[in-house]
């Protein structure tokens, strides 16, 4: 049996016996080698990339190596056919699915800022911010021979004396840890309770000087996971980090993942992706830096769309993918972290922020809870930017919402330099009409390179060379420099960094596919609101606010976004970005319980619209791959700098 | 580092990598290798023989091994050095330790009848036999376009209108399986449920023609663990079986267990034993006999000492032997099969059957269901026989219980050729005055030869040796035969069945120790009787019935038993021998709902009487160290032979 030898660049190295003949991509996926296959292994997007070193694969040569790059070692692994011992280089770099947990550094008062803000606002309404959770102080008397009451039972009297629990019940874990706690506190302790009706569950037992309880927002998105841990009574952030979804190697968008779902096993490898290689890995780090145990976590809430919630919860999202399109479950109140093996207490309930549809799930029921369109007269629009991009429409009396397939693009995904917005990615740019020179802005610390670009990044990119007539409406370069490239096979790239300015080994551009995959995107996006408007024979003008959500990050120019036609060309003052709103809204429902109450009451009042049956939507899109669109008029404002 | 090499009977071994200077019991039980030792290892049991082969161990020499069996290799393990590479047989004796499992011929009436009585007498007294469990079949329309609500949903509506529940949860296995079991079978279904208040619990989705739905009760004995595999609806036993429990080489009784698990990893240690070695594969024994799947079991009640039940849960039970002895539970509500690791469905609740005190437990309170003394005017005497020996005594108005320590001599403990009662136990026994020859039963089918002497076979031959005038009535032997032997040290004994004619490589004996042991037994339980009922001011005159349970075995001589002066001098048809009642207590609890509350009830109105502060019990206890007593006019029926 050959052997596979993938090296990485930090040195280390994994071996695989092989059969003769295997697909190479095929091959890491069963050893968890990590090469990113947005197109699931098709062929089609060029980007599971390794450098061959040594020994026998037969590759196929497509369009996504040139020559150049062939002669260096590269090959596309989807494509390459192991046919004896190989040595191959699987290159670390940055990219939108880099899966390099970060724990978030929460001295920042930006970071905090957002979940601040989101939390007042939701407060502001009347939503009351108080949780089934609390920590009752306990003092017992001892037992003696005379008292020889089990330790539950003077536990449960106990807590029916001072808290007015009639039923109180115990978890597992705190009967295992009672009698312990109980004779190393001198029966002086602090008992975690979680109320409900008119009795309590006894999470956990704690010396009486301890009184931390903690609870756990997730947001699932396809691209990137982003998760807080969170003091339960103050409402404080303790922790934060956000890393690449790990299911990403099966697959970019959420079609391919489920297509990977139905193989053998298919269903567990999925889940085992994202619990045990991306969120158990995020908790584990969050819980070092903010000092706590995971199970000291009793309480989590996960905002994801429908197919991030089945897959998560392991449950075959096939049907979602085929018609009658049924998901397994909108709502569903009975999952325990046990259930799915996630590092916190073992009976913290896991809520799911609701789904309203197959692809209009809990990130976007949660998010449009932190949007506050739901209590507000005048008509407001909510846009999510993830790789479905989701809108909401509406005002206190109704609320209509969409999904349209966006692609990774707004995370850096699809897009040769592409990467999340973590340190080396260039968050802003503005492009020099006369000089064609950019000047931009990175994430990281001061003398930090480049390394690619993430959303707002290219936003900004796409319209400042729009703007400079650098490319046409239709994306393609129309101008010389010494920045503007052309590849054999004709195809156009801007350099915004050389290789010699550049953090990585390579030049940071971006190209005509690139802009074309963005291009797609953002008409996507612009052809939902126009349909979902259109359908309530609303006008866009009519549309008082716009609060933009997604990992796009704060950086995001709203002037640009109009400019290349992803958002309608109102004023500019009606956008708001308001960060991650999966995220706060998980995190509100965390903190209160009217909260999480509030995002059923959303879901049960939230119109879906299916936009693939709608028959104007296709003729929408097409019309606004263009920048802005094909119909200038409707974006008056937008202007090409004469030079 | 030395090796150590485990040999057993049947040609396999075990090989361990172990530190100069390590204890050899130690390194076994280390390497999980199965080395009787009710001692715990502290050299005085002389139960844990090995036979060296070869190699460096240093062993000291003590009273337990004759000058002749050291030289034929054989060594006490606890007071062995490994002092470099040594191989060592682990001899493969039958014993009352043997912990090789037992799956039971259900075709066996007997088998079956012990059941079906204790149920009858049960429902006789007016306690419905309903559980919460039921199947309720359901054909749901098949979704549409039109009609594309969840799978969930779909589900809990049709049980909403089939079952009348208002409020259905699924189980996250139920979750699971939803969407494959409802296409896989055109949405026509059997689902399993719980119900409980004015909702129902989701336990699973079945094929419609599948309606199988299983419950468990397990006997977990210091000595003998039991257990029945029933069908909920139904009743009828689909498997039983008994295995030695495998916290057994931990130490014989509780004491010596509770003090091994307050070592480091203990709790772990003892509940893996008990669980992972002993439950879970007579679980799947009984799973294959019975043609069914561990998932399809949904209920499970247990019912075992209060030390037992302690270390089953994992839950520190050390408490419970030092002063002021405070359990950490009589009674919990709130474990689930996952919280344990048992091999049936997750979400099983495992009811424990109710303490009473640190020393009566739920198999006396599950026991005192199916005695039937709470329903009947009438004085009887319940005694359940185990390595503790408990007894209730009482009426429909009142019931005092007491526990004493036995020692595992019932279940052939502490005995050296005891065995539990299966194959090749002698299980009856007569002797011929004149003689002296034996004449006996065995265990097993017609040619069986003796192996070793259970609980019955030890009453039988200790009353036929007194009867016969061989051994006093201090238990010494004083006639002399080609049957009776002595040892270089002077201690008597007889021999059963010469090797020759035993199915062992040795002679079939009892001995003056083995007597003495067992005398100590015998008159824990006299001596407690007499206590409790003497502390009401009562009279054995007035016991009613005495019923007996136990391992001892259904074969269970009651006129030797008051020989022996084991049981009060009463009329013999005053005695029942009701099998394992606290089996078939946990079994009615599996069933019914109101026998479960029954047995709670019963423990709430019992009183418990503690011995050991008596201050007249170790009168009573040295007093009835003597065949049958030293107050001979305690037994006017017992008269000795005269030859």
């Amino acid at each position: 049996m050959p052997n596979v030898t993938f090296k990485f660049e930090d040195g280390t190295a994994n071996v695989v016996a092989v059969t003769a003949g295997e697909n190479l991509l095929e091959v890491a996926r069963k050893a968890n080698v990590a090469i990113d296959a947005p197109c699931s292994g098709n062929g089609s997007c060029g980007k599971c990339k390794v450098k061959y070193i040594s020994g026998e694969l037969d590759t196929k040569k497509t369009r996504h190596i040139s020559e150049e790059s062939f002669a260096e070692g590269w090959r596309l692994s989807c494509v390459s056919t192991v046919t004896g011992d190989v040595e191959v280089l699987v290159p670390d770099i940055a990219s939108a699915y880099k899966s390099r947990m970060k724990v978030a550094d929460l001295s920042s008062k930006e970071e905090i800022a957002i979940f601040d803000r989101a939390k007042k606002e939701v407060e502001e309404s009347g939503i009351v911010f108080e949780n089934d959770f609390s920590v009752t102080e306990l003092k017992m008397e001892e037992p003696t021979l005379d008292d020889t009451m089990p330790d539950n039972e003077r536990l449960i009297r106990a807590i029916q004396a001072a808290a007015g629990a009639e039923k109180v019940k115990l978890t597992y874990q705190a009967l295992k840890k009672l009698p312990d706690v109980l004779r190393e506190n001198r029966f002086h302790i602090n008992a975690v309770l979680r109320k409900g009706g008119h009795g309590a569950v006894v999470y956990d037992v704690l010396p009486a000087n301890d009184a931390k309880i903690c609870g756990l927002a997730v947001d699932i998105g396809t691209t990137t996971v982003s998760a807080v841990i969170l003091d339960m009574t103050t409402g404080e952030l303790l922790a934060k980090a956000s890393a690449g979804n790990g299911q990403i190697r099966y697959g970019a968008d959420v079609i391919n993942r489920i297509i990977e779902s139905t193989k053998d096993g298919g269903k567990e490898k999925l889940q085992k992706a994202i619990i045990e290689e991306t969120i158990n890995p995020m908790l584990d780090g969050m819980c070092r830096s903010a000092g706590i145990r995971g199970d000291r976590i009793y309480h989590m809430c996960v905002a994801s769309n429908t197919t991030m919630n089945h897959l998560f919860a392991g449950v075959n999202a096939d049907p979602l993918r085929m018609e009658p399109y049924i998901p397994t479950f909108f709502e569903t109140d009975n999952l325990s972290a046990y259930d799915l093996g996630i590092h916190v207490h073992p009976d913290a309930k896991i809520v799911i922020a609701p789904n309203i549809g197959s692809y209009v799930g809990g990130d976007i029921t949660a998010g449009t809870l932190v949007s506050m369109i739901w209590n507000k007269p005048e008509f407001n629009l909510f846009i999510d930017l993830g790789t479905n991009g989701e809108i909401v429409f509406g005002n206190s009396d109704f609320m209509m919402s969409c999904a349209c397939s966006a692609g990774p693009a707004f995370e850096g995904g699809d897009i040769s330099c592409g990467m999340r917005a973590t340190d080396g990615a260039i968050e802003a740019c503005t492009i020099d009409a006369q000089t064609m020179e950019p000047t931009f802005k990175i994430v990281g610390d001061e003398g930090q390179k480049p390394v690619g670009l993430c959303g707002s990044g290219i936003i900004d990119v796409i319209a400042e060379l729009f703007r400079c007539g650098i490319i046409s409406p239709k994306g393609k370069f129309i101008k010389e420099g010494r920045r503007v490239l052309h590849d054999q096979y004709g195809i156009g790239s801007y350099v915004l960094a050389f290789q010699e300015d550049a953090a990585g080994h390579k030049d940071v551009v971006i190209n005509e596919v690139d802009i074309d995959n963005f291009i797609r995107a953002k008409g996507a996006i612009f052809s939902a609101i126009c349909t979902m408007i259109r359908s309530l024979d609303f006008d866009v003008s009519m549309i008082e606010n716009v609060y933009v959500a997604g990992g796009i990050g704060s950086g995001i120019n709203m002037k640009n976004a109009v400019t290349i036609g992803m958002f309608p060309d109102i004023e500019l003052e009606k956008f708001h970005y308001i960060g991650n709103s999966s995220l706060t809204g998980a995190y509100n429902m965390v903190l209160s319980r009217q909260a999480e109450e509030k995002v059923y009451d959303l879901a049960h009042n939230m119109t879906y619209m299916e936009l693939s049956t709608d028959p104007g939507y296709m003729d929408e899109f097409v019309a606004a791959c263009f920048l802005p669109h094909t119909n200038t008029a409707l974006f008056p404002s937008v202007v090409q700098e004469e030079v």
